[in-house]
């Protein structure tokens, strides 16, 4: 089987592009702070399997995210591999000239689809947002710009979002000249019918625009999502080491998409996502002394699919017995 | 979209039966001994749901697992809803006889593809294992006879079986005249491209037999092997309730593909599965009580996709503030 639109069985060598959200998605989330230097050994350590974009933190307000309130030195200190891209999610100009003073290679902007989270979660209304994101846009025209809307594919508390709202918003940003839109999963309601016509609709659209999805696996659906996606041409998908990455709407579910999980899902499949397998798990296995907890990461627990077990102790005794 | 061959992303009212094996797989996995009475009442409450088929136990050796050693009280004093098959895991002659006497519907008989599993797992060879299968079958003529075939998309210890290997198993036993065939991923090693060359396969050789596939999310890919699966004509598939069902080679990671989360995601994508959810996650909602653990099932915890969530307390508060 050679790769065909619609069917992603078998990847045939298909360039998929991993991009790690788990120091930015998955800490902001965490009660614990995990020491600075540790992070800095995290990103290193994602930098070294080979990841081509890593959102190493946020810059925003201390008070409202105590889990990052060294963004400035974790960027700064990192290791720069040649061939990651290192982004930081800012909400205003503020945030954008501090993450350029840090020597950001992208700015990654938020807004939500939907009115009532965005004033939840963002604590502005959707225009006044909009507003914001267009001054940062405005301010910093030599850097690279991503924008991620929220609850593209529905909202825990409005429910359904129509397409084309969603594609409203990305047609506001993409007249600004952002670089890539991030169509996101914020609480994990996509399913794979719907993202297909979400995918398709955006790429009949917007054909040269950097197209990212974004999905959360709280409902079990985070790997079929990206299957449906690839089939309907996506290449790029965030996703988070070790599946960090709570809903603060479910408590106890998982997180983002599971980075290792996903590789490993991925290159059994054939397609071709430059990572190092074996560097992923072993971060990931540093997460849960780091965060405090378990993490939903499977491959982590489980290892590689033939990764061989010993027999049981016992095994060269077992003979025959009556049936 | 209407369904197709090999994209599976819309069910346009596909029939898809799944088979509940929680009561079966799952709790022989548990350390805990769930009450007859609670084990009664999760079937009656499977069976309100309209489950095609319940395994609801296994005539075993109370020795070798004794949280199925009520087996005989379970299957005799459940209520029996017309449409489902009631059946259950037997080993040999003595227990079809144990299962039959408490009117089973349906005979399952379990052989691993593998030798070395095959061994470890039910103290045989598999020549050993066929023979005492054999001769069950030979003794129950009149009750459909379903043969579960483990280890048909790798062994833990032994690695990659070939496809040769499991579709010659799978010929012996419906040379011998069972009704059904399940092949079952016992430590959630299969991919889908794996399972769409083995499912065309095997639907290539034997159109008539009835097949079912058995995973495990043991690696995170159990609905994406599903959705695969059913790319390449598959129909039946095995799920656990809650997602019971550890492996003993992957401690902490997940067990069986999860009734809910499938049933969830299949009808959300257009498929027909017949089965009520909400009675499904309320079964579900009573495990972690009887089995003393969380369970893996993200549905049961994060709800369905379009459950609304309120709005946090302050929400009326939030007014533009200076960004």
């Amino acid at each position: 089987m050679s790769w065909q639109p619609g069917t992603p069985w078998s990847g045939a060598g298909r360039r998929i592009h991993m991009q790690e959200v788990g120091m930015r998605d998955g800490l902001q989330n965490e009660q614990a702070f995990v020491p600075t230097a540790d992070k800095i050994a995290l990103v290193d350590a994602l930098s070294d399997a080979g990841l081509p974009k890593i959102e190493v933190t946020a810059f925003v307000s201390s008070q409202a995210i105590p889990a990052l309130r060294d963004a400035e030195v974790v960027l700064r200190e990192i290791r720069r591999r040649p061939g990651t891209v290192y982004s930081a999610l800012v909400p205003n100009v503020r945030g954008a000239e501090r993450a350029l003073d840090a020597r950001v290679d992208e700015l990654n902007l938020v807004l939500s689809v939907s009115e009532t989270h965005n004033r939840a979660n963002l604590r502005m209304t959707r225009t006044q947002s909009f507003a914001a994101l267009r001054e940062v846009i405005a301010r910093t025209a030599s850097t690279a710009v991503n924008v991620s809307l929220s609850c593209s594919f529905g909202c825990p508390i409005e429910g359904d979002m129509p397409e084309s709202e969603v594609l409203g918003w990305a047609e506001r940003f993409i007249d600004l000249g952002v670089r890539g839109v991030t169509l996101c999963d914020t609480t994990g309601m996509a399913y794979p019918t719907q993202v297909v016509a979400l995918a398709r609709a955006f790429r009949a659209r917007w054909a040269d625009t950097a197209l990212t999805l974004h999905f959360h696996n709280t409902r079990g659906m985070g790997l079929a999502n990206m299957l449906a996606a690839i089939g309907a041409g996506v290449d790029r998908f965030d996703a988070s080491l070790g599946g960090l990455g709570g809903c603060p709407y479910a408590p106890g579910a998982s997180g983002n998409v599971c980075t290792e999980e996903i590789v490993h899902a991925l290159e059994l499949m054939g397609y071709a996502t430059g990572v190092d397998l074996p560097g992923l798990i072993a971060a990931a296995r540093r997460l849960p002394a780091l965060v405090g907890h378990d993490v939903p990461s499977q491959i982590s627990k489980a290892g590689q699919r033939l990764e061989r077990h010993p027999v049981r102790a016992d095994f060269q005794a077992i003979r025959a017995r009556p049936v």
